[in-house]
């Protein structure tokens, strides 16, 4: 069994500890990506996953590749060419100043390969499924091709798919894109979708009024009536106090009901990037263990993502130990 | 329009993270003084400012003028001369032990330097206000006689005056000082003071003894009646839960009326050394964007000095579009 | 007046900040163990404090030595012989992850010297109290017997003995051990004991079934009627919100009474290890001050406990007028 | 007097220590860019400089921006606009391993901004001399073109105009080029030339077959015999033992004669980044203070570049009184 | 092709800079041990390897398998088991201070594993080279014999074997080893053999009493005589000035004949430890690239252990691009 | 036996790695002061030794105190009193740049305590040899008073004395000092000087022409003409090649002869300040083991100083063990 991801891999650089960026002229760097912490997350957690992207042929490209082996990622479809990686820099919130990221990310190898230089049987080759996210179609034409014709590929193939909506404005809005067409036709192969009612909204082009869990649950039934190979949907609702303490719940809905878990209090964070790549590694996990079950997925998912906020770096690196940990023990320390 | 400032710049030295000084044998470096805070917060906010100070002519002074200079004060005024330059050593609190400060200023250049070697024709040359504190008097002999000569000669070219009460009892009573009278004639020339009832008690001699904002209303009133240049009254009231969480509000009086804002919480406190001065320059700001506004300037100074607590360092860096963000937006990241 | 103190020093190895164990290839060192903790923070109060131990004759065992001596902890009985010194690597928690600690101390010099190596008449010469812990004889044979040895010498000797429960299941687990018993023994020679009800039920092997301080009083009476010796116990009592946020109590029972304290918040924990360490020296310093007090030993128990939390390593390391301060004064900068 | 510099400001990214790029996950931080560093050269050593520049209006571009100020150098010609900041890797050599860059500086805001968006009234306004290197041409048809316009509109303003080789080929292989015809065209405006035998055989198209300071002295009068406006040249020649240890000396040809220095060991190299742009800047320095002495500027180029070696960063910091002192001085401790 | 390793992997803790251990509290941490850096060696240049090894499973051992991954060597023959990891504290030297060594590798998993744990079928599948060291056998009975049952088990398949002989005799010494018996055994298998005269000597029992090249000469040859199954024999000659600058030349024994290189200089030494397993990782490959010529084995195993000394860590992380570099270029900065 | 040592004990704060001052915000703390440097190294030679001083009641004096107290020196003798501590930032030299000290040393507690406060009675109590250096009386009218007072109380008491000249020219001309009658008076009482022949020139106010051994044995021989008690002068000459290469020899003088060793090379230096400390305690350790050969102290004395450049800080830490290694062992790395 072995989950393909195909998304760009990015290095993040950010200031030591509270300090604005560039404040004093230290910078530390992470791997970065909504798909590739996926692919960590549940490469520690014991999955065979496969990075499908592509890097530039220098010793950024060739960290972010050692980072993902390093985690038992398979890198072996990640390809490594001439031109830039992509960066983008993150200066970490505190109290009442919101985390901010400064992105410098365009013209990547990733975003200006052609869509046609992936060849998605060799890609795929063994893949038991495939997860996406809303921000490789949101890059450009080139990725946006590409990423349907991942998804169309798998299809074929009968290889399932996973799609984290990540819907992101600004870059959608950085060319004459039509974002809803082309999730719309993502969407449509896929059986997991990670998206709350706003991102349902959007693709179907209309508000869903309810309140809270009425709400929501509106929302997943239209989407399930829309996309009919959609099996499942997943969904954090987050509170944000400040920048250190937040309130998160997860939802599961699956054509047959739902289960959303009690919020918990998130304090003392000290990183909440890649909290919700660290939701979706939980639920497939949980759906994975479970064969399906909303409940298992919900409460992995939450568990990932809580544990992801105390850890610094863009990816969830914790394993079936942690999870069991998480569930079972105490919060003393641990000899 | 240039504000100027005239006060003592030092270094402040701090051990790394939350260790006590000396822990381990490191020290992070900060510049900092109660006016050349306020004096980079609003040149980081788009104002002109100018620093009047004397620092040591080697590089511990080479590196005061270089980091005021990098945050765009003007430091045209500041004399680099053959002594020592001031420190202060901060051991940063956390939970339930407090912050300590341990100061090594005695013999500084700007403390011995003669009342009469400042040239306040040029120092003052096409300054719109000069900003003053408590400190600078405290010191000794001459800065008291130069604070005052300074006040005159900004009062003489019709320069409004900022002052900022910062008392400290331990500099007053280290020479044969009388702090009233002192500040009694500097406050007789500012038509902004930042300072709370307490301050006003120390100026006038009597107690005031209402509760919350009646007795901050009482103060203010009694200020503005003793000294008849006195326009607005700016000041905060501060609940220390613990050394990481503080509940602030801002107010700000003119004789017209008052504006109190609600008490905010600011949790997760990185720095809260120059939370002061961050507020004086917001209020400063807020009273220069909207031409002596109480509420404009209560609010942009409680925003100032809220962010200013998430922030390593004594100044505030915050630009007019992080003040924007303070107001708007939420907590989460900014992408 | 000289304490004494009998038990292995070790190496802490952590991670920067709050990573995982070798996220990034750093670890920060600190000297570490139950009893060199007790004897740092009585060291720090103005306390004379004896170390007896071994620890290897090489670069790790001297620097073990010389962060005592730094402390003023008296190292001239502290062995240094061929063989490895103890180690433990810390993972600090931090929100809904806990700490964890792997050990790698088997083997050490400190475990594996013979019991009859300890020459008891020049280790206790001159000591007007010996402190002991739980963890000594749970390490093996050799250091039970050791133990055993040095509570009678001791008591031969009518010097006063101090006992710290701090049992630690997995160490007694791994060899053919009867904690009950040897630990009976050791408890059966100290005036203090450190130790909850859950210790005393394990000792006596029986539950008291009542509830909060009632239960704990119970118990303190039990372990009184059962150990003739025994003047005094403190415990606390902790309730773990996350990894960061804590809220503890203390106790003092005495024959004649018991004193408990209000429950505190402990919140931004910076370094949870050595906190019962630093509770056992502030008990200790207030019983030596105030002649047997309860009150007073809970209170400084209490404060030097929650001053531990706040401060990176094992030991407190903080002075009488840091105590003073603690009870006295606020929580904002003091200058 | 104000010397005005065009050119790109970049940040440099590097590894701690000797470590290769990326082996840890940490970067250190550096301003640079030919030309600046040149300016900040000059900035240390007294003189008035000022940058023309375009940056991003980032947290990127505000350091940049920052740092020059922090030196000295007027950044009020530096534009801040949408777009990203050019950056480069630099791993640093060691013993028999060379350093090695890897350039991220395509589609940067300076090198896409279009050639009349330079406004050179106001950007030359009151400079006494121009420096342009030969970096900026290099960098696309956008730059080139800026570089002749700004020597155009200096030289009808009769601002003498320096010019550095510092031929880069994989920057002009890039784009379909002449740098023959635009070098030839710019350094047609100049009257200070740095550069040696090799940059003036191919800006004349021939070689020169001498040996050492007799090919150096016949390239020297071909360029003079070519470009009428020419004074001086300067350059310097460097054999490289290994990364931390080269041999360097000076030359300043005139059209009168040529001062050439002894060669000097540079032992011990901590960063070879930017010892021409001191040269450049040293050189400059001598002729302004020599009024256009051949010795004294090459005296204070060579002194400056070996100084340089000694630096970590790309720019001179270096002041008049280390200019002095590396003249005059021994090379044990000063104190 | 997968050239298998087999040995123990420890880390190596260091301080930073060249501070004595413990001089201040960090450390730095390396993955290291000869058999592991050559397996890394030889990854970086592109061969397929895999470790077989045992380390503990808990976050160092973790670390470890997570490292060797990084760099791309197969890790899914690497045992976790419960115990502790070898490590090993490392001082480096400078100056007429040598680098020291402190281990603290007894007890671990892979020393104290049965010898007949290991499945040498499973291990050694498509192996097609397995590379041995002198250290493991060293370590007691258990690795001596797992050593021997390792060879032997090559042979039987005909897979070639190298073998570098890493005597280090206070291992030897620690127990009732009979080191001349057991490496004898296993150099009967092995077809290349680094190790100087002296190793020779060491197993043969007879001095070579010529001098420089004769005296190498004659050794191999009685080796060759010895060791039928032997074709290739390689060494360093090693000289050293101090601790910052080492003389260096390889040497290549055939039957046919041998190859000696120029002796190259090696100052600034960053790093010496692991010297000698890049030279093992260098000339593996130059024998595989070239079919066996002592010429090219010479010369890459020389280039190799040359920039080995520039890097920090024990092993080599060079490219085949950095191979060409080094022969083909020069030392000044690569652009 | 116990060696006392009175003078000053400092802060020193210097850059990371070979930065200027403050060019990034880190200091980097080092306890240091001529005579606390000699206890220290004779302290971990196994020396008894006692330090006799006065320090800030503050943090600062407390880790002075610490640090000296770590390695072994007793610090029961020094004050600790509220005023300032003396500090000195060090920016240390590279290539062809020297280190500059910048002293921030005046007004501290120990310039400024009367002479008459330092009770000899008890702080000699014991001591079986008393060492002064020249910076104590060059400090001011206090210290050089105490520095006599000390000298005739271990006079009176029989206490052997050794001096070490340390001339500081700027320390003596900051006040009105008579620098040859109050060093003349103090080396009256001195067994031991360590001085060359300028210091000797200085003293008796005539110059030695001679040329390099013949000049230092006339110097000598006047100095024991002059100082009847002397009986032995201890030097080193040094050749500066650059920053990091210098090349010293030693040489020991008695009234019967002299010792002088080869020149060594010293490469790669780590950090110069305090060698010719580590030198005097290398001579009074040799002169201790061998009961005053000049030889045996020679070769002593030169080893501690080549081995302390080859470490941070100003104190030697080096063992006896460590010693007999520079003499026996290689420079290759010691297992």
């Amino acid at each position: 069994m072995t989950i393909a991801f195909f998304g760009e891999v990015m290095l993040r650089l950010s200031p030591p500890g509270r300090e604005l960026l560039l404040q004093t002229p230290k910078l530390e760097v992470i791997v970065g990506g909504a798909e590739a912490n996926v692919a960590t997350g549940l490469a520690c957690l014991g999955h065979a996953t496969r990075m499908i992207s592509a890097v530039a042929d220098n010793p950024l490209g060739g960290a972010v590749i050692g980072e993902l082996r390093r985690r038992g990622v398979d890198t072996s479809r990640v390809a490594s060419e001439e031109g830039r990686l992509g960066l983008y820099f993150l200066t970490p919130g505190a109290g009442l100043r919101a985390s901010e990221v400064v992105y410098d990310r365009a013209h990547s190898v990733f975003a200006t390969r052609p869509a046609d230089s992936w060849d998605w049987e060799v890609l795929l080759e063994g893949a038991t499924r495939l997860h996406l996210s809303g921000i490789t179609p949101a890059l450009g034409h080139n990725t946006a091709e590409a990423a349907i014709a991942a998804a169309e590929a798998a299809s074929v193939k009968g290889i399932p798919i996973s799609f984290d909506g990540n819907y992101r404005a600004k870059l959608w809005e950085a060319w004459d894109s039509d974002p809803r067409a082309v999730l719309t036709r993502l969407i449509g192969h896929a059986d997991v979708l990670f998206g709350n009612h706003r991102d349902v909204s959007l693709l179907l082009g209309k508000p869903f009024s309810g309140d809270g869990s009425d709400r929501r649950r509106e929302a997943a039934e239209a989407a399930f009536a829309h996309f009919p190979k959609l099996q499942t949907i997943a969904s954090t609702a987050r509170h944000v106090d400040d920048a250190d303490s937040h309130r998160v719940s997860a939802r599961v809905d699956t054509r047959g009901g739902a289960h959303q878990t009690d919020e918990i209090l998130i304090a003392g964070i000290v990183d909440r990037i890649g909290a919700g790549d660290a939701f979706a590694a939980g639920v497939l996990h949980g759906l994975i263990e479970s064969d399906g079950d909303a409940r298992a997925a919900a409460k992995s998912g939450l568990a990932l993502t809580a544990l992801k906020h105390s850890l610094p770096g863009d990816a969830s690196l914790f394993t079936r130990a942690d999870l069991a940990a998480f569930e079972g023990g105490g919060l003393d320390v641990r000899r």
